[in-house]
């Protein structure tokens, strides 16, 4: 296993949480890498983590993906360790933050149940199980260590797995759902170039976008600058998402959307 | 001395102020390596910069911990460095912010004042003290440089040392005070379970919290999944502190508190 | 070419923008250390990150500087990588944002076009350079590859350059613009202590600004404990620009500007 530890959580910055797993990770294995990916998944919202972390993945060099998006800290919710047929370790919360990147990784071929994990800080906290017991085990991991050791052996089938909504069509119309907004106001969509059902429309053709009572003209664009500043945009985002951009503003707000799954239709103008 | 450095400040990441400081070490000790534990405390306030210093202490492993929460910068504030009994060394101003985590340390042995520092970068602005005058002495002592070069010495009894509030008990009351609060509104108050004086209720009581002229109910639990999400509960945190949440919610933004200092009265519901 | 690289954009730290990007460079060059410099950019502001990375650049090492400020990604804005007199690489967008900071480090010496760089990451997106062509070639020139392996040799003379505002006399009164606000809501000035026609006035003179129909006293100070809390200083800020603070308390919103090129007079109270 190589020493490389990838961290995302929702922890943010302004505390220290994030800092003090570093320091956890760094007195048991200083020769690990930390990458943060990012601590800004908005709080204690699992399917935002779960789908940056599968849509990262791709960039990821193989190691160790600690992920910490854990509402259910100090509840039944199990702790585990995962390895996937691409030979990386996740490490976090069962409540299917993992899964999707799992899933994209080949899917899981061996799991264990961190709850009594001999590499726990005791005494094991009821609210930081981030420190206490996944920074720990990921920087074991990174340190060589094998994954049966970092726990008792779960079946991998009995894993939460995250459902997505997904886009479809009506008409002329693509419905399709909200699944997270960046900070830049870009707004992702369920729906990929890839997908049979994706948007059928040609680069630059005008279209209309209704939600919430109202509609908005947006044209199908390559990147923000094909459109003037403070017009929306349809387009393919970095991960290949059908996502909206306002250009040099922000989509979220122009539209009113924030939450996931809010339902927009796209159609002709 | 190990050539890890940890650095806590409140200079925030919307500027550079931290990665410049960074920069500066890297240039002097390219080998070592920086944790940055947070910087966001609250801006030139000292104490939540202390007492995080100190809680965090346990989970750092022995290295040079450099410390910038100046409200005094440029002023007669002295610069210090101090070893500790345990074989750390803390950088930092004089201002009682090392204070608290250098008496868990095992307390100080040995001080010098780094106002001449050697190892100061020329020339030394009125402003900027983490990038002129701390981060190269924390990098020159990771490098493996003497304290005794860092300055002159001082008397290890001059330094700066800072007091906090203390919980107490008021017939069935227990009187506490606000010590800080974090990014999820969780408000950390002044006891713990060591104390004395601290909480005497069971885990599942119901109890109510008064200030400011209100009452709230709230529960006596072990985290934030033992009460109904938007229900407020009183727990002992991360670092084993007595704290308030809402699950799912801001404990600070339901108590309407925010100040250092702020007063609550916890007794029967 | 040095293993280190320094990495400032406006991508924030709310998303995981600057996190796959390390992810990137680790997967290339494992030995990188990168130095996030600040994702604190005010966003798609060219200027502001010019600015900043030209002040730094004293305090860092030689080495890769990466940058990525980037309203006009997708478009026909060249994306480039430079060599400077000093020996240090710039990447980023040809759009201004490199030419302080390569104009201080003795000027350039060899650039090329990245716009077919064979180090993109293919598939490259329209809106994400930073990950696809930016810092990829960061990470292959750290690991020692030349720079002119990194794209097409491009003239040096036809690169963007920033043009800034300048201070002026006018009879006893000083005419400045803002450069730009950090995080406290210090407002950094076009002018500096060199400036031969920069501040003239003594330490400790009582001033007026005036801005915005309005006029505030000000203090010529060195610090910001030089004046009492909620009072403003005008001031030599850490990077020997002239700079307005309030004590404990923010200039940008006691003046109400924000805006680059807010115009300000200062003179006699």
């Amino acid at each position: 296993m190589s020493s490389l530890i990838t961290f995302l959580s929702d922890y943010g910055l302004h505390d220290d949480f994030v800092g003090v797993c570093h320091a956890v990770i760094a007195g048991i294995c200083p020769a690990a890498r930390i990458i943060d990916l990012t601590h800004g998944i908005p709080r204690q919202r699992v399917r935002p983590g779960a789908l940056a972390l599968r849509n990262e993945l791709a960039y990821l060099p193989v190691g160790v993906h600690l992920v910490v998006v854990d509402p259910g800290v100090g509840s039944r919710r199990r702790a585990v360790a995962l390895r996937t047929a691409d030979g990386r370790a996740f490490v976090g919360p069962d409540n299917g933050v993992l899964s999707l990147a799992a899933a994209a990784a080949g899917g899981v071929v061996e799991a264990v149940d961190l709850g009594r994990s001999p590499w726990r800080i005791e005494p094991v906290s009821a609210s930081f199980h981030g420190r206490d017991i996944f920074a720990p085990v990921a920087a074991h991991l990174a340190a060589g260590e094998p994954l049966s050791a970092a726990g008792e052996p779960l079946a991998t089938d009995g894993l939460t797995r995250l459902e997505l909504p997904r886009a479809r069509r009506e008409g002329t119309e693509l419905i399709v759902h909200v699944l997270y907004v960046d900070g830049f106001g870009n707004v992702t969509l369920d729906a990929d170039r890839d997908d049979p059902d994706g948007p059928p429309w040609e680069l630059g053709a005008a279209l209309a976008i209704r939600g919430g009572g109202r509609a908005h003209p947006v044209r199908r664009a390559r990147t923000f600058a094909d459109v003037a500043p403070g017009e929306l945009l349809l387009y393919e985002d970095g991960y290949r998402m059908l996502a909206l951009a306002v250009n040099q503003g922000s989509a979220a707000e122009l539209l009113g959307v924030a939450a996931d799954d809010d339902e927009l239709r796209i159609g002709p103008a």
